[in-house]
């Protein structure tokens, strides 16, 4: 249920309906948008009576939201979500597409360094390296962990490149919500609901990447898992799908980023790294990812991907990321949209 | 195997080592390119002698072919294949882009002109419309046949656009080789052999779309099928493949575009329409298809999809066309490649 | 649309009912069941008026059928259909279970011979061999064509077996119906509705299989086809569908078994050499077919499997067939169903 | 690597091995056979110089192991693994086939105990049920927790049934391993590899569900997680692939069984409730996954699935049980395998 407030309702009328809700046993989302506020109910312990709600001061009017999606949904919250990284010109959602890059994995100080370098200078704004891998395998490199959340602090630190890394499980979800500025949520945790739980309890925008079987609706719902417990600021990533096509590693379903755009305000970017497996596949697929609408990609660098531990077959190399930078730039354009050239830190705030 | 020829092999050269290919019970393919000849043989009756091959005048080396797939293979013909249309400026697969765009089904006269005029005055310099419509359902409309390829002609003589329509058995392919310019083997038919086959005793260029589960090597081996006729212009379409993602009809695979580009020298399309089955997902992915690389676009444009007898939840408006024709465009621009606004018929040759 | 004649109608008035529904445009197609006769009404001239229907002389109700398959349904024949051959003891759809079995191609005269004597040998009452042979190279060995159906007439006359083999397309389709007693239309063709409907002028047996990636409701659509030009013998089988899973080289689905029998009163086989592509796995899956319900097994046996011209990695040994027939048999029985030990020629009637 | 020791090597040499590998930096997994112990080697931290252990007293042999599967494997064990369950004649792997019944979810204690009565009267060995219950939505009904582990327990002393039941992550897995006799991991968590792990440090049986878009080697590399942590006994359970088929929720890919089988000593169970989605198609899946060879079943039974607060659908009655068992005991007897009916308490042992 969906709690619509007057464009004139005061900060006080709003916190009053919350109480309300808390009060008869919900919980309550309040989603301030540009004309007015809606506060989407959430819990599952019975009927809720609409009329009583509707009587409270400032209420316009009380809605039955019928899919099973509720708060990353746009019958909550019509305008996209733009989420910001204080201290910078950083958004991911807004006209601004966002471009992670960095290596698979943290391998040494040396490594994650090269790359960051060179996806600085080719104007990204947000550096990607795993410090815990889900491998297939038990005996493969499982990452560094803490040791590599701390090189990449001081990768922020030198280039000023947000960083988004993986938490594999709640052990090390609070490392990740420490140490860096995006949690990443993998495919195979997708319905990790105690997981999705866990990051939903944390204030650090979650990146969510869709199973590799998962449908639209499941996707949407593993969202839902983190804002239910009120962190508001998902961004949700293609990643590539399971099917019978053995020309490419995953098959990489762009048709979710406008099926999502209709359905969500939330934003969604593009992974056609891991979507194709294969580097000479990974240019093609960024492009068509902006070009599709896509509100950012997440690309995978190594600086020498035949020496990389883990994923080098679709590692691009750093030359080939100033090509996808120049060309997705030039796409961007087309839909009116902006690729900026590299992160800016505001005056006064340590990046 | 296949026969490398000297760069200054002569016409009688090459035509002496068909005839050698010939007399031993093969089959002989010559294909020229910008630098020289290559002749391909094929034919399963046993092993041939690759020493006396060899001694032939003008050749310079013979390479056995290991892929399945020969003469569809990049090894065979390095070049692009450009597809032209005599008598106009209308090509497929070369830098220019082409756009084939019209109704599901030619449902009447007015209809078919109402489509093939707005197509015709937003670029477009091929019009598609189905003649023959293989429908799941044998009570559902199945087109209108010869009519709707007579009326096809009448929209040719007065559009100058290119006809695209299906032939979907040897019948209705005699038919569509009479009265079209490109004969069109539907999804459902990619392995029916015996129509690639006389699809390939045809001289007109053939439109061959994936099948719903196509791998990559069956898509070219069907290509193959045709080639190994002696029609050596076969245009590749992909069209979705069957996934278990249900927010559209079907997931469009446009890793598949790249994939086909390295392994072979055919042209391949996209089509957005059946890709997606929503109309709301069309011009986000012809966008994409443009980016990714592809060599053109075949769309379901109609005047009032909502009348439409077939796949109207899939058609888009005119209006709808003419902005997916400029937001291709200015993609095209960005890989270096033109969509031409409109066909153009040389002097002193009739449409 | 679909009238129930009462119980005691005439043959009369069950012909005056077609005659009349003939008149106003459509088809008639009369269903004897045990109790009564249903008539089918096909055709998508629009609609009919039923009042007029129920009118007539021994009609007990007209009913709107809403599904997409009208003559598949059980909505129009409760009963199952059992298919005879007359002048034998075989059926398939009835108590007993069909066992077809044979090599993939007919190669020679001994090979095929070979394969059949033993197959007999083992109970079998079906042979089959391909004559036509749908490969996905066109340099890959293609069947012998009308040399092999000749060569399985002699077997039929030799072993009493009746012989099922596949047409792949309309001119094999002649020579099929000319010689064998039931025609198999493949999986790559199960959308050939042209073919469908040229089988569905025929008189002998279809048995039609499951496209690689068909929806159960297409598969139905595929036997409407078939059904609606007036042939009603149609048997459809599971032959495995093309999924991500890469230990077979199909995924055997027999839901699809329990499925179909629900909403359809056609028999329905299993064929679990394709639908594995393993000769390890024929014989388990072959057991749980006949567990879940299937009407019959179509089975690739071969005397020296790694000497096949064809699929010799899914084809099982005579020993391996002898060892499959006993334990299906013993499975059978568990289902109160039966698999005969051999084909049994009725007196005074030629096989 | 694999250490296979000589037959009569004393159990001091087998300690002694592992000690030597265990000084080297790996882990040691002696794994007693019938006729001599093989001894695995994991980690993943370089080479292991394989002269210096053939020397070692009592070896035969060291075998360097080239699948990426190594515990798991039958060329380190190649007995079947039999799980025994204490106290009681039940076994998952041998002879005898598991039967795994009870309501998806545990609702109330009145619930619980009408469906343990009657799965205990039918003959079932073990009692399933939800206490945490993975839900695609966060507002779904997610379990009673330990309440329902606790009237498990008490279940398991009225009827003697072993308790299956799922950890959903660490913080489950703590009290399912307290309270239950089979941790389950759920197909949703078949790579949540942390979880994995943790449930490898427990004593208690495995029941390892496969992912939804899980290859057979991803399947049995999860088993390697738990194992390469030293709990060897993992049971695998089949349960339905995510496919494009849409007459059932999941295909249920039966070809696993005997795929595992040929590669595995492990048990796999199938589970044809979540395998179909769909009451009508539970009884013939379970008797094809019989059939087809599976060690055991398990399956969902509710008094009143209409009423059921999860999974309602693809809950049997209790009478179907009934069936459900005397059908597959006969089937499993042609396999040459039984069904026992109903646990037995082995005397002087608590149940």
């Amino acid at each position: 249920m969906l709690v619509v407030m007057k464009a004139q309702a005061t900060p006080e009328e709003v916190q009053a309906v919350c109480d309300h809700i808390t009060q008869l046993g919900f919980r309550a989302h309040p989603m301030p948008g540009a004309q007015r506020t809606a506060v989407g109910i959430t819990g599952n312990q019975g009927q809720i009576d609409q009329g009583n709600l509707e009587e409270l001061s400032g209420v316009a009017e009380v809605i039955a939201v019928s899919k099973p999606y509720k708060l990353v949904s746009r019958d909550l919250k019509e305008e996209d979500t733009v989420i910001t990284f204080p201290g910078t010109n950083a958004t991911i959602g807004g006209r601004d597409l966002a471009v992670i890059a960095g290596p698979c994995s943290i391998e040494t100080r040396e490594q994650a360094f090269a790359a960051a370098e060179q996806v600085a200078a080719a104007g990204a704004q947000f550096f990607r390296g795993g410090a815990y891998k889900p491998r297939t395998s038990p005996y493969a490199f499982q990452g560094l962990g803490e040791e590599a959340l701390k090189i990449m602090v001081e990768i922020r630190e030198r280039y000023g490149l947000r960083i988004v890394t993986e938490a594999i499980d709640t052990e090390a979800l609070e490392l990740v919500d420490h140490y860096a500025d995006v949690i990443q949520i993998g495919a195979r945790n997708m319905q990790n609901y105690s997981l999705l739980k866990a990051a939903g309890r944390k204030r650090k925008p979650v990146l969510l990447k869709r199973g590799l079987a998962a449908t639209l609706e499941e996707f949407l719902m593993a969202a839902e898992y983190v804002m239910s417990e009120g962190n508001y600021q998902v961004i949700l990533c293609e990643r590539g799908i399971r099917t019978f096509a053995d020309h490419t590693r995953n098959t990489l379903d762009l048709s979710i980023v406008p099926a999502v755009q209709r359905l969500s305000h939330l934003p969604i970017i593009v992974d056609p790294s891991h979507g194709t497996g294969k580097r000479n596949k990974v240019i093609p697929l960024a492009r068509a990812a902006v070009a599709v609408g896509a509100d950012g990609l997440i690309v995978e660098v190594h600086h020498a991907p035949d020496k990389a531990l883990s994923d080098g077959a679709q590692s691009i190399y750093p030359e080939q990321f100033v090509q996808l930078m120049d060309e997705c730039s030039q796409i961007a354009t087309v839909l009116r949209r902006n690729i900026p050239h590299g992160i800016e830190l505001t005056a006064g705030v340590k990046a």
